[in-house]
């Protein structure tokens, strides 16, 4: 059997409009010759009758320290819901259908209870109903361990889960679908000449997401890389191509060789940041000191982004709703820092950056000719990124994007 | 281990305040040296939001005929975030607890979707969660097949749950926690006087219950019978000893010997049901057209109660709700029947009453005392029922009641 792995997110399932898309989507591949296996969350947003949020919510009314274990075992019923849903859309068109839990997927998880770990997919079961000409239905999310225990993978679980079944599965292709075209060269709402690339790879798409553009979860990747398994980026909402992700030797096996033809992949863009400089001491004195402050931050559960420890000077970002509690602890420690709140960073990303000169040069210059300030930048391996002013950073993302849309 | 097992319905777990009545319940018996196992149902009644009837209405509002493998797999929901809730409760009161499915708590059924039977009970797991001291929580009403399918027991399920349970678990007593204050010897809301029985045999719970009366499900006592696992019958609300059903053998070796002390268990009533007298001819002829009645009303799935041969006529009743399909049936197989809607069927119970000669003729004496009409009567084994009008059905309760009290 040829299959498909095809992963739908919650807001695609909520309403019966959306459902016979999704069913849509599965019977199309199913037409041309390919065995679908959907991958579904839970029902919506937060608020939706049950999704995950309203699951939770209600169980934390009662008691705020409820057992993980316990929790991940009702927030499984989200997904099952959904998954059902999905089952009679396609039943109710005549297509045998059937929904399977994580545990009757035969997706084995470690027992770390709501961030639960693959450890491997027993597909038997899948297959045997594939075989029986059933449309199978995973709930995405879920797993279970080796003693039966009902678990759930974090952030992102869902595409894990459609990543991991299509290696199981030697799937094709796993298709992820979104609202969004496929992965953009920039925000759309921003950039008005944005497109869908055709191709990128699998670095490309984890950076991508790192820097903000969250089409796909970066662990997915990782896990669909490991055997080359391609994956596809569509919209729900139409039957473009999407994007193609793929490693960087397949994709220059093709016609595109992207090293050549374009210098980023994409422009991205993070909101709702704070910048603190701090002034420390140098020497052992201020090696203490900036030892007690790193501490402090991380007991208090902050998580840092974009140190530079500069000599006399650390600089860091942190979320806005983090602020008000660094700068607690900064205080607490006796510091005194220079808070630049609402800031954003822009990303511009690509694996093809690499080694090219003059990048961060045409960076400084497309921004300084908009007359945004730069408050802090670096570049790594495959991301040149800057911090400016939130209100620079609709500019700041276009005019980049024009930079390297006039290179390539 | 002692362990005792305590079933609350899906009416005990819906508010903050009930859930603390049914976790006292589960404390005291652990205070006492037991080991509790609870057993719980979906919350509340339809329109509740996780109700088991809202997630039916959800999905069979997109498509009425979705698989019941797939509507089990939903249904479970129900149970699994109602026993999550209790296990939050338990939790935030100090005491370790821990929620488990029907399939976690090694419950093996056949594959019988929607109506499945237990085949077996695997308690390990059970046993393993309350060995560590935690307060088990098991979801009622569903199971696992040998194949990893979710399964739901159908009416009563929780109840059958807890019963199996007890067995499995060689329990003390299995506890079914209800809103009246155990098997009462009339239903308290028509008789004033009406008290609940301190004891009752399997036989006569059961008898009760297929009367309408129904405080267990007779599958849950037939069930625990097998094995002489003693069931209390008690109140969510109270202290009250509630009412211990057993066998005859050990309610005679006790100080109540049924059988000498009380000629009936109790007085029911099952109002809503239609009378059919249908005339037909004897003979070959006649047989034939009796035959062709009966097999129509069952095409219709119409399922008949009381049903009397008699030469020259039938008797029976249905439920008022299936009278006009009923009456359809028959004018469509060429019969003409006197109806009589609104009826009400009133009996008297008690497995005491086998060979006690006079209890018909007492019976007939109470009721034409008071005028009421008798309209149908048959006797059984342990129970002597009579047809009433609706109308007269209180006051024919209150006359049997009066008439057994008076007489033990």
């Amino acid at each position: 059997m040829k299959f498909i792995v095809q992963k739908f997110g919650g807001t695609s399932v909520i309403t019966g409009e959306l459902r016979d898309l999704v069913a849509g989507k599965a019977i199309s591949v199913k037409q041309e010759g390919y065995t679908p296996v959907l991958v579904v969350s839970a029902m919506g947003r937060s608020g939706d009758p049950f999704a995950t949020d309203t699951l939770i919510n209600f169980v934390k009314k009662e008691n705020r320290d409820t057992s993980s274990r316990d929790m991940d075992l009702l927030m499984s019923c989200g997904e099952i819901i959904s998954g059902v849903m999905m089952a009679a859309t396609l039943q109710k068109k005549g297509y045998p259908a059937v929904c399977m839990t994580g545990a009757q997927a035969g997706l084995i998880t470690d027992n770390t209870f709501g961030e639960a770990r693959i450890l491997r997919i027993e597909p038997d079961n899948i297959i045997k109903h594939a075989k029986e000409g059933k449309i199978v239905i995973v709930t995405g999310f879920q797993g279970v361990t080796e003693d039966g225990e009902i678990t759930t993978l974090g952030r992102g679980g869902s595409d894990t889960t459609a990543a991991a079944l299509g290696v199981a599965l030697d799937a094709h292709y796993v298709d992820i679908y979104t609202d969004v075209e496929g992965v953009m060269t920039a925000d759309p709402r921003i950039v008005e000449g944005a497109k869908p690339r055709e191709i990128v790879t699998y670095d490309e798409i984890c950076q991508l997401a790192h820097e903000g553009a969250k089409v796909v979860h970066p662990r997915a990747v990782e896990i669909v890389m490991q055997k080359n398994i391609p994956m596809r980026v569509k919209c729900t909402f139409n039957d473009a191509p999407g994007t193609l992700v793929t490693s960087t030797g397949e994709v220059n096996k093709g016609t595109i060789d992207i090293t050549r033809d374009r210098t980023i992949t994409g422009i991205t863009q993070i909101p709702g940041l704070t910048q603190f400089k701090v002034m420390v001491d140098d020497g052992a004195e201020g090696l203490k000191l900036k030892r007690r402050l790193f501490r402090g931050l991380a007991l208090a559960g902050i998580s840092l982004d974009f140190i530079n420890v500069y000599p006399g000077m650390v600089v860091f970002t942190v979320k806005d709703d983090t602020r008000r509690k660094a700068s607690q602890v900064l205080e607490n420690t006796g510091f005194t820092a220079e808070i630049t709140p609402n800031c954003a960073k822009v990303a511009a990303v690509g694996a093809a950056m690499t080694g090219v000169p003059g990048v961060m040069a045409a960076i400084v210059e497309a921004l300084t000719r908009e007359d945004i300030q730069i408050l802090q930048s670096n570049d790594s391996y495959t991301t040149i990124w800057v911090l400016v002013k939130r209100d620079d950073m609709e500019r700041a993302v276009r005019a980049l994007y024009r930079q390297f849309t006039a290179v390539e």
